[in-house]
């Protein structure tokens, strides 16, 4: 059995191959090719925490796994993370753990790398701007993925934290300098989105967090946030005025995601707004964008066999190169 | 992270804890003290194999878990275990996986342990003659179990494959000598059965291993081998004409367990006949054996609870004993 923590993985993954798994778990996923089975979810109110176990499996690939996720917010009191998270992989052939993994890691490489995904096919190949909403613990990989797959001169980055805002962008300059784009906290809602080719809110808002009437045309929206039915980020002028709509897991989306589920109950729009699952453009079965006018919303809610998938690419990867702790159990 | 294999858990847990931890983990699902959301299996067809992915919460321990089992008959031919399994703790203070251990080495333990805590419980005390029916994998740990709750003078072991039961009675001859119980191989199935006071049956057989017409008055019954609707190890004669019968989980048994479910749909008995739980008998809310002609039966398939507390259990010995290989992930 195999042991990888963040360390391990970084050295043998980067964010060009987590996009890489993202756009073959979308295929695979759109396709029916895998299995996925409901999540488990287990409540412990006596410490106001809930653990949630994602199994899925994809038989190309011969893996199957299980994501365990809990997510504790008292934890932050005892300087624990409040969003624990271990991914644990089986060798499809034969049944046996092969590999144990930071799963909060993999969780970010793979909600970054989603974004990454639907930007590098449905934003526009000569995107120059990028806007960023929210600079919690998912900002950073989507900051990265926008940054490998588009030659951006400049992402703003908005927080309803200012100088949150201004300590991510000076942080994240230093980290992502190798990609030569200014990244710097924008003066506000209205300075981030105006002028965007690529916009990603990764907030826990229950409310729009920019203007849908600033959103230049051509644009690429990622909603990655909202992902109860409670949350919003989406303005839902953008929502009912984008010219193509695509999510990870429609079903999934519908279930879960605020930024859709409320203007559906609103009656704002209805369900055939919805092109169809980024996985479908990605393996040809329906369009993408087909003008450069075009204003694209990507909505994403995470899918299991994402974890799956990028956990299993991980191991390969980790076994070439011998990196990680092998321990007989 | 700790990591305990086989080793480390003989260390510092043998099967009088497990006997213990078998009794807390059945009162504590008795008394609905447990949360055990429904098993998630996951078929791969590919390779003719399952796994299968068993979580609990048990709020009074603080603990959650999820047990990995995966069923692939075929591995045997790659020279690899047909029933890998690990087990997976988490602290239900903070929802952090803290432990993984061997789940193989869990199962037997604890699947012996209930039964060892179920002849304790309602065999007669002056228990001096056992039999065992059956010698695979979990065998041995239902042997132990049956040695650690009673003096018994003699243990007769039947096996379709009288060699196999040869071979087992010796080797357990040694590996059990500290309890100087006589341990042979049976001549027949009657040979087994007559004057046994505790009779273990532990095969995947469809057909009752044994005629009920011979037990004798005040014999006690562990059905531990039927796990599917179409095994059946009981005879149907002695399920309808016991004293008293008792299941670890009667949801469980009566919807996986040929032993009841095909006497029920002949008509032979009705859930009436069945006496509850043995968890209701540990925690003192129903009556065991109240005679000593009674003949009893117990009827296991396995419950989840009973992981989570054992490994539970297992781990804050090893911690204490300083057992065990400690990683950070």
């Amino acid at each position: 059995m195999l042991l990888l923590n963040k360390e391990d993985i970084k050295k043998v993954f980067d964010m060009k191959d987590a996009i890489d798994a993202a756009k073959e778990s979308l295929s695979i996923f759109s396709q029916g090719k895998s299995v996925v089975p409901l999540r488990t979810n287990i409540d412990i109110p006596k410490y106001e925490g809930q653990s949630l176990f994602m199994p899925a499996y994809v038989e190309s690939l011969d893996s199957a796994g299980i994501k365990i996720v809990s997510v504790f917010p008292k934890n932050i009191e005892k300087g624990l993370p409040s969003v624990p998270a271990k991914m644990i992989l089986l060798d499809g052939k034969t049944g046996d753990v092969i590999c144990i993994m930071d799963g909060t890691y993999l969780t970010q490489l793979r909600t970054g790398a989603t974004s990454g995904a639907a930007a590098d096919m449905l934003s526009r190949k000569d995107s120059k701007n990028g806007a960023l909403f929210g600079t919690g613990g998912q900002a950073a990989s989507q900051l990265e993925a926008m940054l490998t797959v588009r030659n951006l001169n400049i992402v703003k980055v908005f927080d309803i934290d200012k100088e949150r805002a201004e300590a991510f962008a000076e942080r994240m300059s230093g980290e992502l300098s190798r990609f030569s784009t200014k990244i710097v906290a924008a003066e506000s809602s209205d300075d981030a989105v105006n002028d965007a080719d690529i916009i990603t809110t990764v907030t826990t808002s229950k409310k729009a967090v920019f203007n849908g009437r600033l959103v230049k045309k051509g644009a690429h929206i990622n909603g990655v946030g909202s992902y109860t039915p409670v949350m919003e980020e989406l303005d839902e002028y953008i929502v009912q005025n984008a010219d193509k709509i695509y999510m990870d897991s429609k079903s999934a989306v519908l279930s879960e995601s605020g930024d859709f589920i409320i203007p559906i109950q609103k009656g704002l729009i209805d369900e055939s707004k919805i092109n169809g699952e980024l996985g479908e453009v990605i393996c040809g079965k329906i369009q993408g964008r087909i003008s450069e006018d075009e204003i694209t919303i990507y909505e994403t809610v995470g899918i299991a066999v994402m974890d799956v998938v990028t956990a299993y690419k991980i191991y390969e990867k980790a076994v070439k190169a011998k990196i990680g702790t092998n321990v007989d159990l």
